[in-house]
């Protein structure tokens, strides 16, 4: 990458606003050089205009050009550099050895260069990445998730992307510091700005540990449009989006609505249908637009390689019952917990024969579940309090609040026969 | 209906387990008198057990002719009919006035016959039906939203179909009756049976207002199995199914399966994914097996009928900068809040030509947005608070919570041309 290429796209960059397609098609027909000179000379290539005049929504070349012209006039590239130099940032190019090529999919869209604050290699970082996105205004709950996403991520090697805003992002940010693992910030102003300010200790954090990184120049401030366009790079250096928290107004759907053009995964987290903070998620969900996950696991099974970063499947917890044979379960169900049945009418209750019922029997008594009574057989009180009488029927809220299953294999009442 | 007919089903509801195929496969062959007599006289008719013999699991018939034998010759059908009747309940077979024929389609496991007890008609009851189910141990917030459900569903004119437990199930028929709609509760054990036994008062309101319904014989006490196979019921009965709370082992995951099978719409709400109890809806989210509701509207656009019964769509806060066009957005982004800049510096900042700009700055100062000051424009202080210097970046914690884009509009930061 020569000096000269690197100095006209940081002219460019000053010359163009951030994701200018225009300008993108311009460079991709002329190189940067060529452009800035072009443009300079205040003569747009006959092809390029041809090239432009069919686009869908042909731009006013004539009154672009006179703003490259103007702004590339004010624009100093060499002040740049040494500027950014200056703060300990680096300018990268397409082409540059750490250019995340997964930027190419932009197209005419792609960024200039990035200029890159921090000790982590941007390229190597993004192989294995996952934009971690959110609400400013973050609940709790939502800190706590974006963290623990922070956390599971970096703790399984993989990069977490996002802004730098308060909420979601620092979050995020913080939980992968956490794990010793490089974090990206994109911000939508130039490296060497902080903001907001109070992110000041986490962004050098950033710098010693992972990667800060614009495509706008240095000194260059946060305007809204700048934020916007910013999205489309979050979503674009990473496998996968998912939405920790947004509200139905939020720039982090802007952020997924970008990673469904981009064809990348988008998954939403979902929190309490009474928090506006997950409205955006849930309609995401709804929508079927986003995949449901919960855990960063979950996140990983997504994005990962099929079969290499399977996420464990939930486990249900196992009651001992889950043991038995289909019969034996019949049988245990027809045995009242009170009194006594015989095993004739333990048959007729169960619907099975009187062989396998005998069977059954004895193994269920084996292991402890019933006992011989004087009328035949009944439920072994093991835990007394559990236990009740068949006729006054238990009271489940009191047992230890499993679940509807768990909790019927305590009574197996008497049957209507018994 | 004859009076034979129905006596001839209330022996074969002794006669069989709820739910037995078979024996639904017998009644659909021979009829329900048929079927009492070919038992009765211990001869399945030949046809049938060829039949039979055919089917993917074939049930051993001879085993199964004796359970049915056993059990009818220790049935009472006439003091069945007379007990429900003491009781105050009814038996409907297929054919009765209230027989719900959404019902039909569970084939041969259709129910024999339904006691019913209370007010309601089953029938007109369940044509705009939903099942709001889950877990007996459910959390506050799972409470809270099943209750919503019900005020909801009820109020659009909705009628709830659930169990009778505790937690969901409960909560969802207490948000019914309070909109003063009809609520059915599906039983796993004879109406007039009690289970829990602290549901009295409500099991009595719901007489009063909605119906209570089993396919169990009057004095059925519930097993496990019955819970399991009751579970069908509430998925065919209504139109569609959400699931509020639901652990990774619930029941209501099994009810959620039988209104997949029988194509039913599935949905699920979402929770916060710290909580256990909301493990089962995630997991069916994830899975796209069940549509993210959030509200009981959404849960009605769902299942209602369509262009009838479209829910709102949830709605974005507007801010007012969303009336104002490209070009005018573009200009009031490139307006400094300090100092001042003149026209010709913000139309190279926006990146539009001169008049365009001269005609979206008399736009802005005449709605206020901004002003004119010694060095040119500036914006208007409107909210002192809320206005900082551009270059010591604003703190967007400090702004009232409003997200990214509503407070990245309040502060068009001075370009770094300006």
């Amino acid at each position: 990458m020569s000096g000269a290429e690197i100095e006209a796209r940081a002219a460019l960059m000053r010359a163009a606003d951030v994701g200018d397609t225009t300008m993108g098609r311009l460079v991709a027909c002329r190189g940067a050089a060529g452009a800035v000179e072009a443009i300079a000379a205040g003569a747009l290539p006959a092809d390029f205009v041809a090239d432009e005049g069919r686009q869908e929504r042909s731009p006013d070349l004539g009154q672009r050009l006179g703003v490259w012209q103007a702004r590339l006039t004010a624009a100093d590239p060499a002040a740049d550099l040494a500027a950014g130099e200056r703060a300990g940032a680096r300018l990268i190019v397409p082409g540059s050895p750490e250019w995340p090529t997964q930027l190419d999919q932009l197209g005419a869209g792609r960024p200039l260069g990035l200029w890159l604050h921090g000790s982590a290699d941007l390229r190597f970082s993004c192989l294995r990445s996952v934009s971690v996105v959110g609400a400013r205004a973050a609940s709790p709950y939502g800190a706590h998730v974006a963290a623990e996403f922070g956390v599971g991520l970096g703790e399984a090697g993989w990069t977490v992307v996002s802004g730098g805003a308060f909420g979601i992002d620092g979050a995020a940010h913080r939980g992968a510091l956490a794990s010793e693992s490089p974090t990206v910030v994109v911000l939508a102003c130039g490296v060497d700005i902080v903001y907001p300010s109070a992110h000041h200790s986490l962004f050098a954090a950033v710098r010693e540990q992972g990667v800060i990184i614009s495509e706008c120049p240095p000194g260059v401030h946060p305007t809204r449009a700048r934020f916007l366009i910013r999205n489309r790079l979050i979503a674009a250096l990473s496998r996968g989006t998912v939405v920790v928290e947004a509200a139905l107004r939020s720039g982090a759907l802007n952020t997924a609505s970008h990673a469904l053009t981009l064809n990348r995964h988008l998954a939403a987290v979902p929190g309490p249908v009474t928090s506006e903070t997950s409205a955006g998620c849930h309609r995401l969900l709804r929508e079927r637009k986003a995949t449901c996950v919960t855990t960063p696991e979950e996140m990983i099974d997504l994005v990962g390689v099929i079969g290499g970063d399977l996420a464990p499947h939930p486990r249900c917890p196992a009651v001992p019952r889950d043991r038995l044979n289909e019969a034996t379960r019949k049988v245990l169900d027809a045995i009242p917990s009170r009194g006594g049945a015989g095993p004739a009418s333990i048959a007729l209750a169960a619907g099975l024969s009187l062989d396998t019922t005998l069977s059954s029997l004895g193994g269920l008594a084996a292991a402890g579940y019933i006992e011989r009574v004087e009328k035949g057989w009944r439920l072994r009180r093991a835990v007394p309090t559990a236990y009740r009488k068949a006729d006054t029927l238990p009271d489940p809220v009191d047992s230890s609040g499993a679940d509807a299953f768990g909790e019927v294999a305590l009574f197996p009442i008497s049957s209507p026969e018994a």
